[in-house]
This record gives C-alpha cells, sequence and structure tokens, in this order.
C-alpha cells in the first residue's frame, strides 16, 4: 500500500480544521467563478430531481462545506432561472465527501453545518482509482490537492538512480528529478482524469483549483519552494545534531509536485474525458503566504508535521518546528523577492 | 438534539468490533433466509447496472461487512443464474453504512474487508428520518439496532406523570409506562418504515433482524430484562454508596423497547409502504446469553458503559461494573428460569 497523507484530524489548535483560511480565501474568489460555469455551462436536466456533488481531497471541513455550498447554490439558482419552479420543491441534492481511508471522517461528520439541506455520505478512498459508481456524479470539485501526488517518483530515493534527489521536494534544477516528478504526475493526473471520467455524468463539469506553477518558473524561485528547501535545511541541522538519521533524510522526498501550466493541459487532452472550459489564473488575498514567523511554522506543523512525525518522531519534528521558527527571520528578505507562483481554477466538462 | 446511543469505538478490548458474536450468531443463521429472499422475492433488473446496498444501523464493524456481503453474493447468484451473465462485468454494487453521526465511521472505515469489490460510502444520521435519496436503495438492512428508540418517552422520567418508571427500562409490569414505550415505539418505527419507504426502489426488499418478545411475555421475564432489572439493582447500590445522586438514578431509563410480535406486525401495516413477506422466529446458537459473569459485565460495558459514564462519571460508571460482577452469582438461578424472548427475522417488500 502506498502511504497516504492527510492532514492533521481533529478540532484541536494545530489541527487543518483551525488554519485553512489560506485554502478558504481562493474558494471565496472562485465562488463567482463557479457560479458563472455552472450558469453557461452545465445542462441542468429539469426532468431529474436527484443531483449529486462529490469534493474530492475534502480533508475535514469547513472548507468543503464552503465549496460544496457554493455548487449548490448556483444550481439551485440555475433552476429556479431556467424551470420557473422551486429547486426545495424538486431536487435532492446528494454530497459524497471523499477523502483517504485515513482521513478524520469523525470530525468532519460531527462537525457539518447545521444549515445543511442536502444528503451526504463519506468515501474514503484513494482518488487516482474509481471510489464511486458510474455517471453517478453531475459536479464535482477538487481543490488543494492535486499537487500531492500518489507517491514519490521511482529512482528519487534511491541513491543509486540518477533521478536520486537530495533535495525534499523537486526544486526544479536537476532535470533528471525533474523527469521523475513529471512522469508520476502524469501517472496520477491520468489515472484521476479517467476515475472522474467514469463517474462523472456525460456533461457533468468537474471544478480543479490550486496551485501551480507559470510555464518557466522552477519550483525553487517560489516562496514556498523556498519554504520547503528551508525546512529541507532546517532538518539538516537537526540531523546534525543526532536527532535524525543522515541517511534517512537523504532518502526523505515529498510527494509534492505542482505541475507547470502546460503540462496540466497537456495531461488533460490526453485523458480524452474531458474538454477545457476554463484554464485561468486567479488571485486571492491570502496568495502569498503572510511573512510571520509563527504562521509559518503552524502551517508547516499542519501539513507536514504528521509526515515528519511518523518518519522520524515525535522529537525530531517537534526540533524541527522550532528551528524553523528560530531561522525564519533569516530568509525574509530572501522570500520577499521570490517570483510568482500561481493558483489555477479549471473547469472541465466531461465529453 | 436527542441524545445519541452509539457502541463503544475503536478496536480496543472493550469495543463493539471486538464484542459482537452474539450479533453475528444470528447473521450467520440469517444468511440462508436472506438468500432465499433474494432469489424468490427480489426483481434483479437485469437492465440496470447499478445496485445499491445500506446497512441501517451498522455501528463500526465487522459484522455489517458480514451482513452486506451476504447480500451481495445472493443478489450475484441470482443474477447469475437469471442471465447466465458475470455480475462482476454487469453490475456495480455501492454500499451505503449508515450509523449515528457519533458513530466511530473512522475504525469502520479502517478495516474495512481488503477482498471488497463494492463502493462504499458511510452516511451519518438519524435512521428515524429521511438520510439517502429517494428511490436509491435495492436492498435495506437492519440488524439489532430496532430495540433503540429515537427517545426516552414521554413522562417516563417525569415524576409527576403517571407514566413516570422509576426501574430503568420497561418491565411490563406499569400499564402506564407499557403504554408511553408502545406509543414511542409506534412513532418511531412508523417514522423508519416511512423514510425506508421513500429510499427503497419500488420492489426493493429491506431485512429486518433482532429482538422482539413473543406476544404475551414481559420483558422483566425473560434474561435480557432480568439483567436489566439487576444492572438497576446495581447502580442503586451505587447511589448508596454516594457515588450517583439517587434522583438523576430514579429518572434515568434506557429508550430501549423490545416491541411484541403483533404490535411489530400492526405498525408495519399501518405504514402501507411495505408488504410482509416474512416474519418469523430464528433461532441462533448465542441465542441465550452465557451465564459467564466475566461475559456479562464486558456486555453491559460495551452497550451501556458509555450511556452510564457520560451520566454519572467514569468512577460511578466503573463501580456499577464491579458489582455487577460481584453480585452476579446471585443471579445465576434466576436466569436460569427465564422466559425465552425471540429474536425475529423479517422480510418486506417495498410496494
Amino acid at each position: 500500500m502506498a502511504p497516504t497523507y492527510t492532514m492533521a484530524g481533529g478540532k484541536g489548535p494545530n489541527s487543518y480544521s483551525q488554519h485553512s483560511t489560506y485554502q478558504r480565501a481562493l474558494l471565496e474568489v472562485a465562488k463567482e467563478k463557479i457560479n458563472e460555469a455552472i450558469s453557461t455551462k452545465l445542462d441542468v436536466n429539469s426532468a431529474s430531481n436527484r443531483f449529486n456533488i462529490a469534493d474530492f481531497g475534502c480533508s475535514t471541513g469547513p472548507n468543503t462545506f464552503l465549496a460544496v455550498q457554493n455548487i449548490i447554490d448556483a444550481v439551485e439558482e440555475k433552476y429556479r432561472k431556467e424551470t420557473q419552479k422551486n429547486p426545495d420543491d424538486n431536487i435532492e441534492f446528494q454530497v459524497l465527501f471523499n477523502d483517504h481511508f485515513k482521513n478524520d471522517f469523525n470530525t468532519l461528520f460531527q462537525t457539518l453545518p447545521p444549515t445543511k439541506k442536502y444528503f451526504l455520505a463519506g468515501v474514503p478512498g484513494s482518488f487516482f482509482g474509481r471510489i464511486l459508481p458510474r455517471d453517478s456524479i453531475h459536479v464535482g470539485h477538487c481543490s488543494y490537492s492535486l499537487h500531492w501526488l500518489s507517491q514519490v517518483p521511482k529512482g528519487i530515493a534511491d541513491r543509486n538512480s540518477p533521478a536520486w534527489n537530495k533535495d525534499i521536494h523537486c526544486t526544479g534544477f536537476s532535470e533528471e528529478v525533474v523527469e521523475a516528478y513529471q512522469d508520476q504526475f502524469k501517472i496520477d493526473m491520468g489515472c484521476f482524469l479517467r476515475a472522474r471520467g467514469e463517474e462523472l455524468v456525460s456533461g457533468g463539469l468537474l471544478f480543479l483549483l490550486g496551485s501551480c506553477l507559470p510555464d518557466g518558473i522552477k519550483m525553487s524561485e517560489t516562496m514556498k519552494g523556498m519554504l520547503l528547501d528551508f525546512m529541507g535545511n532546517c532538518l539538516h541541522d537537526v540531523a546534525k545534531e543526532g536527532l535524525i538519521d543522515q541517511e534517512e533524510l537523504d532518502s526523505l522526498n515529498f510527494p509534492i509536485y505542482p505541475a507547470h501550466v502546460a503540462e496540466f493541459k497537456s495531461v488533460i487532452e490526453d485523458s480524452g474525458c474531458f474538454t477545457i472550459e476554463v484554464f485561468e489564473r486567479i488571485s486571492h488575498a491570502n496568495e502569498e503566504l503572510p511573512l510571520d514567523p509563527a504562521f509559518l511554522v503552524t502551517s508547516h506543523k499542519i501539513t507536514f508535521g504528521g509526515i515528519l512525525e511518523t518518519r522520524f518522531g515525535k522529537e525530531a519534528m517537534e526540533k524541527t518546528m522550532e528551528r524553523i521558527e528560530e531561522k525564519c527571520q533569516d530568509i525574509l528578505p530572501q522570500l520577499a523577492n521570490a517570483k510568482s507562483g500561481m493558483q489555477y481554477f479549471i473547469v472541465l466538462r466531461k465529453n
């Protein structure tokens, strides 16, 4: 079984549910765009009284609740305009919340908005494969999930491979490393799209949101890339102190790959299941991470704390976070000069 | 919000997942009967490639996995015989696992059988209301859940009401108490059946299994009733020691009501949604609880431990369990003379 990466569960101070305003900001900006896409590109079949929505990689909430409500509001508005009928009396919405088997579904279910008017279900399983019945979904949504690969690419963690990567992510400087990550992205994204292609009804829409890279920009030139390199340096400090085995650290790689725009487009076109209706850059207020050490430590902890703890133990993880906090000031000038990454908003229409 | 009663979660020594062999024994005996009912009474539409199964009140497994697999095996066998086609190539099964919002779905999802060949989803929510889209389920299943009422009946916990019950359950000796429980059962079972009536497709089957009472037998004359009375006595001992407030204890009532056969039949007929295809007594090897103090303490703890702890605190709960163990020997002769309760196997066909 491939390892699975989930955000920190529960509702505590270091949980994803308490620290997802960055991702939320994108959803807020996307709301209007989703509304427009549903209004102009979705075929709301007024004969059918069932409408199913799936959020792929939903984590624990609350962002997923906002995302699906935005979609429902848009579908209801369109239905009202087109049919002059009240959607409340005519459509039953069902929302399928998907994430890994190890996601904290208990927290998700216990924090559902009390005002929700839809049926719902949690669907555990990897979205790189089929998880829902054929032709069962009218609108799919996937936000800030597709930069996670299904696994660390082959060769990357193998010291004898030409693709061996001693950095902890795909910085963009070694061609062999880049190719290995690209290949894995193509495989994973292909699997994702083929699975959704079977699950979505013909004419259904799939909204993809998240981070990618503008063509020609290397990961290490962006703020997020710099922060990953910086975390790598802090891990090396902790290894020097003896709390992490250097060999182990050298083989650490995160299965993260924010693809370039051209790669993203090409893998969608190759899949043959979807037509690209919209592929655009989208900006939001929290796009540039605040240069605040406390914030940066917390966000590192939520996203990577679990993985580091599993790999190196709690003490080494805590020590790394301390180190990040201590040294953070030093890299602020460098971060201020980072090149911009890119947030994408993609609308795909099922062929 | 009504309080919710869930079995002990997790996988530890005092969890439902480790102590459900009693309920499992009934499923094993029911397997043949379910097979026969599906073979003779279900209309497997060979034109449709989707087959949805819901288990209402699934808890954490593993019994629910066995129950749904039995149903799938039976449907596949029927499909094979009727169409001469391979179901693997033609039918997609989706299983909806339902239980309260507070059920431990994380454990359920992380202990799924690796050999399962169906899509699945967890559906949190009370089965006394609608939880699934209209006409979306072909076979429903509900095992050992319908003796739980949605709430303690009105008046039962009110010292000034004629239905005030100073016992902790419906012993059967006070007419007013019995009526209050009966009324609540009628309301709840009516809600359950009307909701399932909307969710099941026409011709779909609903299997109900569990404990009820033969007509004319009082709860307190059965072993389960005697054990509840015995737990009530032990709680009174702990109250005398000062660990439980006597007033609080006097108002404790479990929302449990194993209906009599005639009541059960009449509420099904009144609902108008279903035809009774089978209503029979079913026997299984574990039907009579073993007269073993350690077993009895563990089963009390799993079923009632959580409720008692919430109500009176951990210490009082533990003390009550100790008391049950100490005094258990004294009631063994009485238990040996108990009248038989009844395990039911019901098949309803959606009109």
